[in-house]
């Protein structure tokens, strides 16, 4: 036994700690989660955000539907437990970004309060930012970048978030971006300036 | 409907990428695949190229027991589907993080050659390093750091690798490392010389 022991001391791991891969970003590690209706903004100030912190030298990433819902998440559907468990791995695949140190980025609707909370229990105090942005139904529905407003006032969509399905606005979110009024390169840098007053971009 | 397409001008999303990403971090991203039995020294292995690649100042993050199994596959269990589902899930976030330009190790027995491949699948040829880390049963039994051989031999555990479950070596993994023979130290040296001759610690 104690030959056994002696051999495992080989075998110790030099673990690379979290504070150390934050040291050699020079920044913390934390997910920013974009809350909000179809077109509100969340996905373009997601990556505008992302831009110009990459710009600024840091480490960064954006989970959305483009690299979620056809890799990780393309066994889960729509149902009410499908859309729960897909919100769920997408926190803990952002908690894991975290821990590398990345500044991860969330781009989806999330309409339930709930779902994001359980987000938000995985994480550390400070650990999760929660964005609302909010835009009025009107405000998305003229945009309609990708024609699903027509086809959920047409049926040809049910459930969907703000027309058949409800959303459940965050009660005190970190950031509120007004997206009905506001520029994509003023909210963009609102969230920046949120980053820096929470000393987030250095280590 | 020209009124709709002009407003979505505004909303371009300047979106960061891979090539961009893996700049900033001069390296390449990639996925370091650990596979061989319990005790193998996988987990070790890869912490050890972790930290080095760290102290060289490069990007990484590891996937393990630790982070997966308690958080995103926390939901599965260990029958033959959900061993699969483990396997390519941890695939799937090994492949956002290697997008993101980060060296991404995974430190699994994935004792399978269909999930393995199944994985290999996802990446882009060159993208997914498989490394068989290679030790008998009698080595690792020898180990045992966990006591897991001694409580499957005892019966205490069904269906444990290498003793009541199969192992399907990799036929032609990029690399194989001889655990049975060479230190830790030497071995992770492999990784790093591999790394460097396909040029994946440049951007």
């Amino acid at each position: 036994m104690a030959e056994q022991k002696a051999t495992n001391v080989h075998w110790h791991d030099h673990r690379v700690s979290r504070a150390e891969r934050e040291k050699a970003k020079q920044q913390k590690g934390v997910v920013l989660w974009f809350t909000g209706l179809s077109g509100s903004g969340k996905s373009t100030i997601a990556n505008t955000v992302d831009h110009k912190l990459h710009e600024m030298g840091k480490h960064t990433y954006i989970l959305d539907g483009d690299n979620i819902r056809m890799g990780l998440n393309k066994n889960l559907g729509f149902s009410p437990a499908d859309r729960t468990e897909n919100i769920r791995r997408i926190g803990e695949v952002a908690k894991l970004f975290s821990d590398a140190g990345v500044i991860a980025s969330t781009a989806f609707i999330s309409p339930y309060k709930a779902d994001r909370d359980a987000v938000r229990a995985l994480l550390k105090p400070g650990e999760f930012v929660e964005i609302l942005v909010e835009a009025s139904v009107d405000t998305c529905e003229k945009r309609d970048p990708k024609g699903l407003y027509k086809k959920a006032r047409a049926g040809e969509i049910k459930e969907f978030t703000g027309i058949s399905a409800p959303y459940e606005a965050p009660d005190k979110p970190e950031l509120v971006l007004d997206s009905n009024n506001k520029g994509i390169d003023e909210l963009a840098d609102q969230v920046i300036t949120y980053l820096k007053s929470k000393n987030l971009l250095t280590a």
